[in-house]
């Protein structure tokens, strides 16, 4: 991430009600040290905090950042201290104790955090606190560096460390998917901070995320964290655009599948209660429920969206229109709002010819030319030529194309995805777009091993579905 | 997934060893049904389940597939007995004996399950399961079918339940990020079996997965799982590619993160002693530790690359070399063998005119041509011109490049991947290229918003690279 990104993020996270943002390392880069400096000098309410090492050169570094506290970090593991430090236990005492005094003597903030706490020798670490104490340290961590901790023995080793004379934190990673269990029991155990990312991001497979822990703690504990939970969505989604770090369809809390439904039996019983399948309300983190269309859907969904189209449709057809929409499903596709309106149609045999057909498409590109698409399209039955240059040869093709019909059909692009490819360059290309016109909004897709097309299809698919639906409108509202 | 991925999915979990493939649900549709039936023929050595409702309808669907098992689901708490199946418990203990009965009477394995159960009456789940069992049931499941489940709870409630006659599994989802330890936590404390998912995939946030689940019992509780856990990760893989379902880079095991290394200081320990931050040997997954340079790049790594690339340096180059790998990755970005190599190049002067440079590139494709590009290449001084075809605009450009330096450089080109792009059709397009000429093996970058140009720029700059690589051992060989 670059300066702007982490201004964002952390204004972000203050904005959610974090009490610590740990902004980064100083001793990284120059480019960090900006950063850190930046965000510690922006007035959040928030404290920030720089990752140190035990070396007085990284609390200078840190000071000059402007920074409030250091999360002071020394390896507490005899594997740590022997292979990796080549040093003895003696001298790591020493070493924290005397940069602690340090940092304290130049003001900060520390919080003295024990590396690879979780295989080390617990009446050491316990010594090494109390020594760090004693040397002013305001607060402890405890790391579990390689993510080695499970919730009995956190909720043991935290029941000890919580009677030491100063807060201590937990600090979880997530090797084996125990991190959020983990941090949760340590801190029902007497831990009085917890360090955690959105979206669960950090080193290897990562750190205990906020999302789940906070949601946990509010959901299933009833324990008010003074997080503003319903801003957690949209700082997952800045997150991941700004690191560039996917986030999983079926990540807790955050993934675009957490409150997702398919199964017919299970969208029955949500329009029942949403409770019988939902633990929290999608709106609590700033979500949206969404139904969608597969092999498993059943009558009721069906049903509802027909309903939202604004079709009436008989039993028997609902029947017709349920198993093409598992024939579908079969073959292993989400149902856009163009198919499902396509099998509608032809279940209640709407012949429907497309307002928009694409009769001819060329693009020109490459290093020394101006990407240019020119396009012919039957609109209405009446030829429309035009031309448009982009970006790249698909912005070229989509202008095109929106040129074309403008004036009739003045639709917007507010959304255009393609899924990551992987494989050769012929491999198959999935593109969805959510197109708008007026305030209604719809999706449709398209797929194949040319981009282009693929991308054309889907507008093409999206334009045809938006006038469609205009056009059913002015019907109704003549005829009422 | 349509019946051919079901099957190849089902292949590779029966040769990982696991007990039970529940291998859909009966009902669903007749590709589902399809495939069940093909599953179920195949031979596997586990034990074929599919997913059946209290209803001897399910029952009947289930044994025209072939199952040796049903999964039978009767919903346990009042919320889902009353709400959503509009009915009383006195009902659901009766509908869950007659059709457990039903099912023994033809021969199959039941499973009876509780649906909800963690939020069910736990007196009348013991009784319900107590009933079950006289009635014939092989064996009980609890599904904490919304994911509110505790660690500190399932240990708790399985104490209780593992005293049953039957053998009892734990079917959990992971709303919270809590199913691997909840799973964990009921296995410990009596459950005789799990359900798990690979890569955690499943309704909402998904269910436990199985790689957490089994490492954990693996390596934090030393539980041989009989799982052959080197081919997890090529599941993990194909589960991914057969499913679209993208794995986030920093999931638990199988993560592309998991076993990656940037941080300076992680990889000095890492030199030392994988252990220090390694939980498991990744070849245990089937995996490969990976070092990437990026802003927190430290000495130790950056020394390596140079050793790997068979450049000699000085401590003061080296430390030049660090500090630009830094500058590039405070700009965010991952610093490719490409752009290492060019630093490493400024640093110690060595100007090398790259062999290849692109001239000119024409691309047309749209709706009525076939895609085609022209290129003008300057290969070592000389001027070549070649035309190539492809599936599309990318496919035909790469094809003609390939060509113009064909019988000079004989590339392949190994992997082509696509970010996932969301925004406009203008939005920013990386792409990365692992490529490779003989046995050697480099990967390259390209970007821009232009995805024809952007493929192209990864691409010339992996040719540039394998040749210059090739040129060095040459000049190595001549020397010796």
């Amino acid at each position: 991430m670059g300066m702007d990104e982490k201004l964002a993020i952390a204004q972000g996270l203050d904005s959610l009600g974090v009490d610590v943002i740990e902004a980064g390392s100083a001793m990284t880069s120059e480019g960090e040290r900006l950063a850190i400096k930046k965000i510690a000098d922006s007035g959040f309410k928030a404290e920030i905090c720089s990752y140190v090492r035990a070396l007085t050169a990284d609390i200078d570094t840190a000071l000059a950042c402007d920074v409030d506290s250091v999360h002071l970090v020394v390896p507490v593991s005899d594997l740590h201290i022997q292979i990796k430090l080549k040093a003895d236990r003696e001298s790591v005492v020493r070493m924290a104790v005397d940069v602690t005094e340090y940092a304290k003597d130049h003001g900060l903030i520390v919080e003295l955090s024990g590396e690879d706490a979780s295989r080390a020798d617990q009446d050491f670490l316990a010594g090494l606190y109390t020594a760090g104490i004693e040397a002013g340290a305001d607060r402890l961590a405890f790391c579990d560096t390689v993510g080695v901790l499970v919730p009995e023995v956190a909720a043991d080793i935290f029941s000890r460390l919580s009677r030491l004379e100063a807060p201590i934190s937990i600090h979880c990673h997530n090797d084996f998917g125990m991190a959020t269990a983990n941090t949760v029991a340590a801190l029902r155990a007497g831990a009085s901070q917890a360090h955690v990312t959105v979206n669960g991001i950090g080193e290897r497979a990562g750190n205990a995320s906020l999302e789940e822990v906070v949601m946990a703690l509010e959901s299933l504990y009833q324990i008010d964290t003074g997080i503003r939970c319903k801003d957690i969505y949209q700082l997952s989604r800045t997150v991941s655009q700004m690191t560039g770090l996917l986030v999983a369809p079926n990540k807790a809390i955050v993934g675009e599948n957490a409150f997702t439904h398919e199964a017919g039996i299970h969208v029955h019983g949500l329009l029942a209660d949403t409770k019988t399948y939902e633990p929290m309300q999608p709106e609590n983190v700033g979500r949206k429920r969404r139904i969608v269309l597969g092999k498993h859907a059943g009558r009721a969904s069906v049903e509802l969206a027909m309903r939202e189209f604004g079709l009436s449709v008989t039993s028997q057809q609902l029947n017709q229109i349920v198993t093409r929409v598992k024939e579908l499903g079969d073959k292993g596709k989400r149902v856009s709002d163009v198919d499902l309106q396509s099998i509608a149609d032809t279940v209640l045999s709407i012949q429907m010819e497309p307002k928009v057909k694409l009769e001819e498409l060329t693009v020109v590109a490459g290093n020394t030319v101006t990407p240019t698409a020119s396009v012919k399209i039957l609109l209405a039955g009446n030829e429309r030529l035009e031309a448009g240059v982009g970006v790249g040869p698909v912005d070229a093709a989509i202008n095109a194309i929106r040129r074309a019909i403008s004036g009739v059909a003045d639709v917007r692009l507010d959304e255009y995805h393609v899924d990551a490819v992987t494989g050769g360059t012929n491999a198959l290309v999935e593109v969805w777009v959510t197109m708008a016109m007026a305030d209604r909004k719809i999706t449709a897709r398209g797929a194949g091993a040319d981009i282009i097309m693929a991308s054309v299809e889907a507008v093409i698919n999206g334009i045809n579905r938006l006038m469609r639906l205009e056009e059913e409108e002015i019907a109704r509202c003549r005829k009422a």
